[in-house]
Formats: structure tokens, sequence, C-alpha cells
């Protein structure tokens, strides 16, 4: 059986999230956790929409916060899938805030999220293979495998 | 001074929820208040992005439930100005909901929500002026025009 | 068998919330969605209890907010079937809302809604009849006879 | 000055609120924390409209739990001020459980619950007296004091 | 069959939380419906372990506010078993509210709550026998019994 | 003046909740999101009662998922600062998850976390010097510097 293949543009999925008094944190912007949920719901959509099967978290590799977020702006988040080994996918989100009077928006915060498709039964099941066109793509492809690399050889030693 | 100037595509916005279980209703499926929370705030970020002053609801002139809305499905909301009066809007939103493994979408909401642009005072305040181009759009400013000219008529005679 | 019957006071019900900072919107006032979750609430449980069967909502008819509701106030919510047709009811909900330390009560909202009752199996199910007993009963009932009338028309419409 | 009089039954209030399956404990019925917050409020309001200053909880003296509360159901809680001291009023909540579909009603849990009247500046403030007419008042305003007695004892007695 | 031994000490459980402003009442400080909840979580969670079964709560023995609790503060919880009986126990939560910059921590409620051990069938089971070793033990144990005789007595009482 | 030393054991704080049914995801185990939240508001008490000025999250270095979170389980988070630079620290977080009823705990995540301490003004602030001690500390301490040295270099080279 020959493997699906999907683009990286035919992976990108949104959330947009207006931010109310009931995400603020004790210092008044949007807590982070706020933030750090939406991060984790779009990157099970995306990774499960490209595999076609659910999705979980393995790793949240880095999430940069650049601006805190105000209660009552715009959250929109980005993401596509950027690599995708066998069974596992990294998945990049960028997080942009806009001010709802302005429309002025600005990147508040970027994440690579590691997710592994899972089958009915729980278990790790293949995804389709990613085509990657543009330069971009192979860069952000590059870093994405490095670090899927990097996680494989220290789980392998934690088990030895 | 001249009143600005927006075309309808001009104002459109979207908001995407992911349907989690804190949204479900005793029935299984996401609350009809959940989805009328989220028409709500996509109206008054709407609204309040075209007047560039922020906007309160004053009615809900008509929510329509095609299909109940599943948990763990997406809830895309696609609002736009259909009708600008002196200081009132009316924004149409449409709700679709996304099946997030299969990407098969369907419409399962419809609806009017007239909205009120305020100065800082709290006082009704001027609108821009919204130009309507296509056949479409003419037939829904119509349409909101007459329940715009229906509701300021029965709200003169309550005051009477 | 003859349908059971239902005099419109008995099927009265009440929803009394009080508002908490956790239902602010960004204006600081109660958000429209947290009254629309209470009208919906309230419009299912109104509905179900006359139909003795669980009934969804069809349609949000028309909701006015006629005054911002002040966080700290008491939400009092009164309903009744005003309507019913074969499978299908339809409940009028006002909306009050009452400050805890003077007791003073305005009327902030009134909407109406379309529910259908469900058989088990999620098929529409019959319904009581109403007995509608007074003057203000019977012109409820008109107007929401030929709002029902209205919806059947355009839903026969859009399915030929 | 005359200090104010309320009857019993002038200081009567209600919340009503219907159980959803975000209020569910791990057992699947209503957490007793959402009852417990319920009751909160509503003595909170009950004392507050009966003092005519925001009133804060002191003691829960006593909550039985005589019914798990199914997710669903309506929970009704009323309360009325049963005991008034110089700047303290005992409020007592019954707290009961209905079948939406079926009507049925139990008996769910009952509490008394001590609050303290604060002016502006967050200091104890004076009360109204309150009129016991009923023999059941009379018992309940008995039961209170001889609570409020032993707790301001114990209170003087840990503050030597 | 031997019935299992415990320790106070082995009992001890705790919960640690960070109010945030969702938590917070109208007044601005912690809802007390919060820190109740809290509470019938830890009391379930220690019950639950000492009893190797579900518990459930059936009184609330008394819950004392000694201060109010601040929005950004952490809550600590600390629960025992003070007492057993032959299905039910009683558990002593101790809540302090800790300022996150300074350390300064304050006794803030001690509760007492009587939870039942519930078998797979939600009938009433035996636990294991609580070994009470220190004065301090020995006087919460008295003090528990007399409540729990007390509580039985008045049950016992309405059945008739 | 004198830099303020602390020892890591001195840093160290938890936070411990009961996860319940609003904290699930679509899957039914708790939501990554809630558990990202847990660790963003104990690495902020964590950073700020170092720092004994309020912090902010900067980076969230690596949070790494090892075992699915059931639902009903305890969530014990266990934080301590392992680096301290001018004005900003890292925090290291321990997730373990325990079965109530067998008090069975697993590790199911560890996260990395850079916070930033802000004065009254929202500006950097100094943070006291932290004294490291064990192999285990130092260990952390070369590690996490060498990720605040990457995302130094990393965050002058945007800024050129």
């Amino acid at each position: 059986m020959e493997t699906k293949k999907k683009r990286v543009s035919e992976t990108e999925m949104k959330l947009i999230h207006l931010a109310g008094p009931s995400d603020a944190n004790n210092l008044g912007f949007v807590h982070g956790g706020i933030v750090m949920k939406l991060l984790d719901e779009l990157a099970y959509a995306c990774a499960s929409a490209f595999a076609e099967h659910h999705a979980v978290t393995v790793v949240v590799n880095k999430v940069e916060f650049l601006q805190p977020v105000k209660v009552g702006h715009l959250i929109d988040l980005d993401a596509k899938v950027v690599f995708a080994g066998r069974t596992s996918v990294e998945v990049r989100v960028e997080v942009r805030t806009r001010d709802v009077l302005t429309g002025v928006s600005v990147l508040s915060n970027t994440a690579y999220l590691t997710m592994v498709a899972l089958d009915d039964a729980g278990k790790p099941t293949g995804v389709p293979e990613l085509v990657v066109e543009t330069d971009d793509d192979k860069r952000e492809w590059e870093a994405a495998k490095s670090r899927h690399e990097e996680f494989a050889k220290a789980r392998a030693a934690r088990k030895t």
C-alpha cells in the first residue's frame, strides 16, 4: 500500500479566540496557561486532521512568550505540520494577538509540539508523508528533524 | 467631516473554537448557550472593528439551529456587517461545524445580531457607511433594513 | 388515545442566578452569552417539563437586550409555553435583573425560543395540547403561531 | 434612631440552577462543592438583602447531604433569615432537586450559615430586627441563637 | 478477617491551589464556594485513600471562615482522618492562605466533614480501624465521636 | 548592597490538584492544556517567591508528556529554581499523578520554564543569587545555563 502524501500548505489550521475576563491571570494579562491550552488544542486538531487519526501531545518543545496578551484582544493561532516521522509529527503554532478596535496584530508566541497518532486501540499508527516545498518549509523540517532525533536518542537512553 | 466608508468584504471576521467536554449539555451535544456565547463574542468583535468603537448587543434577531453540534468538532464562525444605520449595525454570523478527522463541514446555525456602537461615555455614536456591492449583499441589506425599521417603530411605540 | 392538556399557567418555570465576576464581558457587564446560555437552559427545562420528553432548541426567535446586566445582580428568568404545535412548542422567557441590596428589579430581556420534543430515538414526538385562557395568552399564541407558520414555510421552501 | 424591622417571611430568597455536565464530580453526581457554592451565594444574597449591606460568610454551621444530586436535574435553593444578632444573621437554606421531566422533587440538603453585615469600610454594621411569628420560626430562632452564643463564647475563649 | 489498621499520621493529605481572578466573588475576595469546593475535594480524596473505596460527603459539620482569602494567594489545605466508625469517617481540613511574595501564611478556615465509604454497588462499606496516638488526636476523636453519635441519633429519630 | 542568597532547597514549592470531569479533553484524559496551566501557575509562584517580585513566563523550554493523566487522579506538581541569571530564573517542574484509592504515583511530565522578575513598573529587576549544593543541582544549573545562553544569543540575533 502506498503512503498518502500531503503538502505542508494543506495542513494549515487555525483557532481564533476572543480573550475575556475569565482568561486573566493575577497580573491582569491573559493567563499563560490559557494560551498553552489553545496551543495544545490546535496542535491536536492539526495533527489529527493530517494523520486522520486522533493524536496526543508527546512534547511541547518550546513556547516563547514574546508579548503579554491583553484581555479583550483576539488571539489568532495558526498551525501547520512541519515534520512527519513514522507515527509522529511536529506542529508549529504561531500566536498573534489583535486589538479588536484597531486591527493591529503582534506576534505573541511561537511553539513547536510533537504529536503521536494513535489507532483505535491507542497504539501509535503510521501517518501520511509530508511534502515539503518552500525553502522555509525545508528549514523547519531540518530543525524539527534534529529535535526529533535528539528526543528519540534521549528516550532510548532512558530505557536502557 | 466626511463619513468613513467600508465595504462588506472588509468587515469579515472569524472565530474558531474546538468544542470540548465542558461545552456539553445534558444530552451530550454542545450546549446551545455555548454557541450563542460565541455568536455574541464574534458579533461584538465584528461590529466593534467596523465601528472602531466598542459595540453592545441590542437584539439577537434570530438564531436557527439546523444541526446539533458534536463535542470534539471544530466550530467555525464567520461574521460580516450586512447593514449599517446611524449608530447601529446588523451582523450576520454563519456557524459551521467541522469533523476534525474527516474535515467534513456542515452549516449548523445562522444568526443576525443588531449591535450599537458606544463612545467612551457609553452613548451611541456614529458608525462608518457600509458599501454594499454584490447582489447577495443587497438582499441582506434590504432584509436587515426592514428588521431595523420594524424594531425602531416597535421601540418608539413602547415609549409613547 | 386522548392528548393530554396543560394550561399555560401550569407550564411556568424559573431560573435564578447570581451574576459573578466570571460572568463578565470585556466591558464589565454580564456577557450577553451568559444570559443566552441561561435562556437556553430554561427554555429546555420548560419545554421538556411540558412535553415530558427532552426538547432541543430549533430557533431562538428574538432576544432583545433592553438593559445591560450588572455583575453582582440577581438574574431572574421566568418562562412559560406560549404555543404548542404537533411536536414543537414556543417558550417565552422574561429576564429581570435585581439589585441584591435594594431589591429593585428591571426588565432586561425578553426572548422567544422554538423547541422540539424528541423521543428516546431522537425523533420528534407529539406534545400535549396547550390550553390558552387569558387574553394575554391568546395574543402570545397568535404571534407565536404566525412565527411558527412562517418558519415552516421557509423550511419547506429550502427543501425543494 | 429606631431599628428597622423585617418579618422572616419577607426575607425569603431563591436560586434555581440547572445542573449540567460541568458540575459533575468524579462519581458522576453533582459535585458537593457546586452545591456548597450555590449555598454560599444564596446565603450572601439573602443576608445582604436583609441587612441592606454586603454580608460575608463567617460560619457554615452544618450542611447535610441527604441525597446525591443528579446531573440534569434542577437545583432549587430556598433561603430565609432565621436569626438576627447585632451585626450577624443566620440564614437557613433548603436545597431540593427536581427531575425536569417528571417534576418530582426531593430534599437534598439543609444548611445553616452565619453571615456578618459589613459597612463600606469593611467593618461589621448593625442589621434590622427580625420579627419571628410562627412556631416554626421560633424553634429555628432558638436553635440558631444557641449556636450563636456557643460560637461567640468559643471565639472569645480563643482570643484570651 | 482482621480489620486493617492505619495511624492518623498515615492519613494526611494535601491540596494546594493558586487562587486566580476566576475564583473571585463580588467583593473581590476568593468565593467562599471555591474554598468549600476545595474542602470537599480534599475530604473526598483523604477519606477515599483511607477507606480504599470511593467516599461521599454526608455532612459538612462546620466550616469557620476566620480570614477572607485574597485572589493571588496560595491556598494550602491539609486534611487527616480524625474519626472512623463502621462505614463512615470524619475528616478535619485546615485551610491556610499564603502570600506568594512574602511567604506569610495565615489560618483561614477549619472544617470537619463526615464521609461514607461506598462499595462498587454504591452501598456503605467497612473502613479500616484508625489508630489514634497523640493527645491531640484523642481530643479530635472524642469531639468527632460525639458529633457522630448525635448525628446518628438525629437520623434515627427522623426515620421513626 | 549585597545580593541575597537562597539555596535550591529553599525554593521548593508545590501545587496539588484533583483532576475532575471538567478537566477532560475529547479523548477522556486530562487536557494537556490543564497540565500546562498548572505548570505555568506553579512556575509563577516558585519564581515570584524566589525573586520576591512578580515573575512572568518568557519561555516554556520543554514539556514532556510521559503518561496520559487520568480524570479522578491527583496531580502533584513539584517545582524548584534550578538557575538564576541577573533578572531571570529557570524553574524545573515535575508532575506526578497519583491514584486516589491505591496511592500509586507515576511521573507524568517534566518541564523547564524561564521566568523574568518584574518591578512595580513592569521592568525586569534583579533576583537573589542561587546557591547550588548537590551534584544534581549542579547538572541542572549547567543545562539551564546553556539553554539560557543559547536563548540570549538567539534573542540578540533577532534584534540586529
